[in-house]
């Protein structure tokens, strides 16, 4: 029978491998492939439309196309006024900072981004981080100038370190936070918003500073006396109002319209009705005079030094992060439905560049909100005009129409914010975890129970750090399988999954899944000495057959370390002490070179002690097993 | 041809999964293995054994074995007694704590470890940053007696530390200092040590508290006028004689008793030097005088509250990891040269309790010692009994041979420092990773750097950070190789690896080599399209191959998680957009159990898109191939 050699791979130089390495780990998705044999006008074309996104849709821009986006930016303007006016709400901002907020930051994504069905603005989660953190130094009652300097100057720190992780593309931080821990964050940020919520859909004055449940629990029920029937009332009405619109939206997605303009209407109606009853005078509490005006600038507004930096550069790390995973999950997301590429470090920089622009034009920190977009994409957005005719709506709204929402009442907001945040608890895709995969289950439930009882980022960072313990386990306890032929093949398969496999008499072979080194080959030598152990106190193996080789089948081992190597080493002279000759499987291409390597300073591996698959490795041994039995006899 | 099936894994329930997951986790060496199928009284036995190993060899005890524990404990107790003093300096601490550390701790070590070469006592690393560490918040000049309270506190946190480690087995946590950061630890360390030494070697009176290397050395520079030519003269004479010594005994092995019996000739000879001479007055700084008697009881000495808690638990924490680490790495290698088992986290209880007794009898933090066993060793040690034997000669000083160390110059205590601490600097061990692995040179960069330039406690961690993350980005950028047939075989291997190899018109084989989960699903997903573009940009390939089908082999893939199911179920749906035709092949036990539960939810997967070998699925779609050819036709 021929046996196949196992090779060293080709050699390459330490540099070329480094630039590899560099190039896998940063330009992962190649982005200069594109520019590869251009000319050089071209390539400066390129350039512009990779930096510029809009210089692609652009020039090929048609009417249809703006007949489409003038009806889907017309909805999420309706979408985005309310909401913008309750987000800054719920982040303890002043209500026109979220009417800002919708004005400058889409204008600077639609030139950037390369999204075509994101709707930018003010989201529920960012918020409440902003406004939670924030508040636990700075008080936005008594000291609303303060709270608004340290907000602003987090949006800015958030859109520089959302730029920098672009720019030094380290975007693949973003895939830590994992989908079970973004499901159970999500859900538990939910509960925690609608939760607050209950302020002023009870019409509570006094209401607790806390986020965590029990606190707000305890709070509402010690304040019955402030409860106000007139609140609770119309708060009731337009929540079962809200929640009915977008039952029949998620029914029929035709019917999108009917959710969009919902929370416009609703404001609209609780408006009238709070001027025409004078509700405000009967417990009804209202949003008050609104002043009137495009953005001002805020950059003097910036705080870079004081005794909050600290806290401000936290608050702009976390809203940072959690923003962009949001951004960047819902751009994906539509992506992958009309099959187009959405590049992931330059979504970055533009959600990065469009908030530190939006910290100097008086906006608070914004990303790609999932519902706005979904409703974008259900009307039939385009491009990006959508955000600048949505844009356009709400300078409008600022320029002329602020005095309107003077006699808006509060608790018509909280509803608004409820209806939104209800749908961030997705229970199915909760228990299709459970079914698939317990620990992800865990993770999620982890995440959820941290955001409700303990606090928001405290939550999330207990479930990215069970998810990454996890990834840390797998590699410190990697599985080893014991391999058995398939009779009547070369096929060598995990004899404890395939029951038809069979073990071979007077071989032990294991296979490893996992890369060896420092974590886990003090493991693997324990392991290994059971296996050994186990199969020789096994009572169906006939007892004539002791082992007499250790076949290690490496397919499955990408990488090796220096510890590894020793393993390998020592495992070569414990198995020779104890009479078994230590036989490795394909080892591939970077292990391979690692055992030369160490193989020239001290010579453990013979040649005949690597094959390229397991089954001429057994039969190459059976062969000289054989000869030496019939030598002795 | 046939064709196998790929059949998920026998059922088992989520509980059974779950208690597999614990044994492979805490008690993958299967401690209790030893206890099967036996009889009740020989079960007590056993497990009186497993607590106290002194059990196990004493029974069978015999004379010539004492011969030789007589001569190897008389040996290490020569040894133990000059560096005994020596290390306790190194930590601020009265020379005669060093003595009481050498005498109790040996012997609960003699009971209950299970190494029979392990010399314990006080180490110089340990010792160092004991000394560093609690400086940092106490003077032990100014406020001695509080030093040796934090002290004793902190070795009963080590010891508590190290003793749960052990009885909740998480011995494992000690693998994740790998051996390039031990290795370039150790060496910064000797550095380190070193040059505290200088204080002594040159007589420097008023010298740094710090330990940087730029501290020590602007400090032993700027002192020049209190350099005492008396003390350089005869450190100089001494360190000349203990590195010869330490040279001979390292040529040849069988000399052993010259380098351990150096240090114990220096100190006498050194003392009778000063004793006849007088040079104490001449700027020769001496011990002076010691107290006598035996360890007196310290339980009242420790500490539990108070504002040094924090730093006393955090010395406790990183000295109790540091002594653990050398102790057991210690015990595993002689244990390996003698062919028998040390169980990790045995001797982790084993070392934490001698640490919990040591804190109530006046010893500081003590370990397995690498250069005093290996004098152990080569001395011939058979038992613990050599610790007892040293236990009982530090013994009879302590109670009457004090006074003889009243001369003792401090600078022939440097002098055995150095001589110590240089074999920890292993340049022959850094320069073979070098050879074998760039990136753990760096690591070992980085922890030589860190403990020299910044601290010895940063310069670790820096070190087991840079590890981890290592590790995290090789499962972050998991490696994807393009299979080929090595013509005339069913072998697939890697088509820029093995030369021979051929790629198959038509398609594209590829084969991923991690588990997939949520930190590498958006990587896989955007190398893939890279992959197949590639492949169609490629020149070699005759144009008229399109690819058919995508062959992904998931054999290395040990496990998968919620995000690695969707990213498979996307993938499907991507390349059937695509007009490509998306194949499995061979998925582990784990992943197809979980791909078949995701399956149940969403049909994306049918039965012919599994294959168990790659051979199989190529031919069999070839076939297909040519049989819709051929109907075209």
């Amino acid at each position: 029978m021929e046996v196949h050699k196992v090779v060293p791979p080709p050699q390459r130089s330490t540099l070329k491998k480094l630039k590899n390495r560099l190039k896998e780990t940063f330009f992962s998705d190649d982005p200069l492939h594109q520019f590869k044999g251009q000319s050089c006008k071209k390539k400066w074309i390129l350039a512009a439309q990779y930096f510029f996104p809009i210089l692609q849709w652009c020039p090929t821009y048609s009417f249809k196309f703006f007949k489409s986006d003038i009806v889907s930016g017309l909805t999420i303007a309706s979408l985005a006024i309310p909401q913008g006016i309750s987000y800054a709400k719920l982040a303890n901002l002043p209500p026109i900072v979220g009417l800002y907020s919708s004005f400058v930051p889409p204008l600077v994504y639609a030139v950037l981004g390369s999204s075509r069905d994101l709707a930018v603005g003010p989201v529920s989660i960012a918020s409440l981080i902003l406004g939670s953190m924030l508040r636990q130094e700075v008080s936005p009652t008594k000291d609303p100038l303060l709270f608004l300097q340290l907000a602003f100057t987090s949006t800015f720190f958030a859109g520089l370190f959302q730029a920098s992780l672009g720019i030094l593309r380290l975007g693949f931080i973003i895939d830590f936070l994992s989908k079970a821990t973004l499901i159970g964050f999500m859900a538990g940020a939910a509960i925690i918003v609608s939760l607050q919520q209950l302020k002023a859909l009870l019409g509570i004055m006094h209401f607790t500073k806390q986020m965590g449940v029990v606190a707000v629990l305890s709070s509402v029920f010690h304040n019955t006396d402030e409860w106000s029937w007139q609140t609770i009332l119309m708060g009731f009405c337009f929540l079962v109002f809200l929640l009915l619109a977008r039952h029949v939206s998620m029914k029929n997605p035709k019917l999108f319209w009917v959710s969009a303009g919902a929370p416009l209407l609703s404001v609209i109606l609780s408006t009238l009705v709070v001027f025409v009853s004078k509700a405000q005078n009967h417990g009804v509490s209202i949003i008050g005079k609104l002043e009137q005006g495009l953005n001002p600038p805020s950059w003097n507004m910036l705080h870079f030094n004081g005794g909050h930096l600290g806290l401000v550069l936290k608050t702009g790390l976390i809203t940072g992060i959690i923003s962009l995973t949001e951004g960047i999950a819902v751009g994906r997301t539509f992506a992958a439905l009309k099959d187009y590429q959405v590049d992931g470090n330059k979504e970055m920089m533009a959600i990065g560049l469009m908030n530190i622009v939006g910290s100097c034009t008086s906006c608070y920190i914004t990303t790609g909100a999932f519902s706005r977009s979904a409703v974008n994409h259900n009307a039939g957005a385009k491009t990006a005009m959508s955000n600048i005719v949505m844009s356009v709506t709400v300078m409008v709204t600022l320029l002329f129409l602020m005095p309107l929402f003077r006699y808006t009442p509060n608790v018509v907001l909280g509803a608004i914010i409820v209806t939104a945040v209800i749908g961030l608890i997705d229970i199915p895709a909760a228990y299709l975890i459970w079914k698939i995969d317990k620990f992800d289950f865990v993770v999620c439930v982890c995440a959820f129970l941290g955001v409700i009882f303990i606090s928001v980022q405290d939550g999330l960072a207990i479930a990215v750090g069970i998810s990454i313990f996890k990834i840390l386990m797998q590699i410190t306890r990697p599985k080893t399988m014991m391999l058995g032929n398939i009779p009547g093949t070369d096929i060598y398969r995990n004899l404890h999954h395939y029951k038809e496999a069979k073990a071979i008499p007077g071989f032990l072979i294991l296979s490893i899944e996992a890369p060896i080194n420092f974590a886990n080959s003090s493991y693997l030598n324990e392991r290994i000495s059971r296996w050994i152990q186990e199969y020789e106190s096994e009572e169906e193996v006939p007892k004539h057959s002791d082992i007499q080789f250790l076949v290690l089948d490496l397919s499955g081992v990408s990488s090796i370390d220096t510890s590894g190597v020793s393993f390998i080493k020592d495992l070569k002279k414990t198995m020779e002490k104890r009479d078994l000759e230590l036989v490795l499987v394909n080892p591939v291409g970077e292990v391979m070179e690692k055992l030369q390597q160490a193989n020239k300073a001290h010579n453990f591996l013979s040649v005949d002690s690597l094959y390229l698959t397991v089954g001429e490795a057994v039969a190459s041994l059976s062969s000289k097993m054989k000869g030496q039995i019939s030598n002795h006899v």
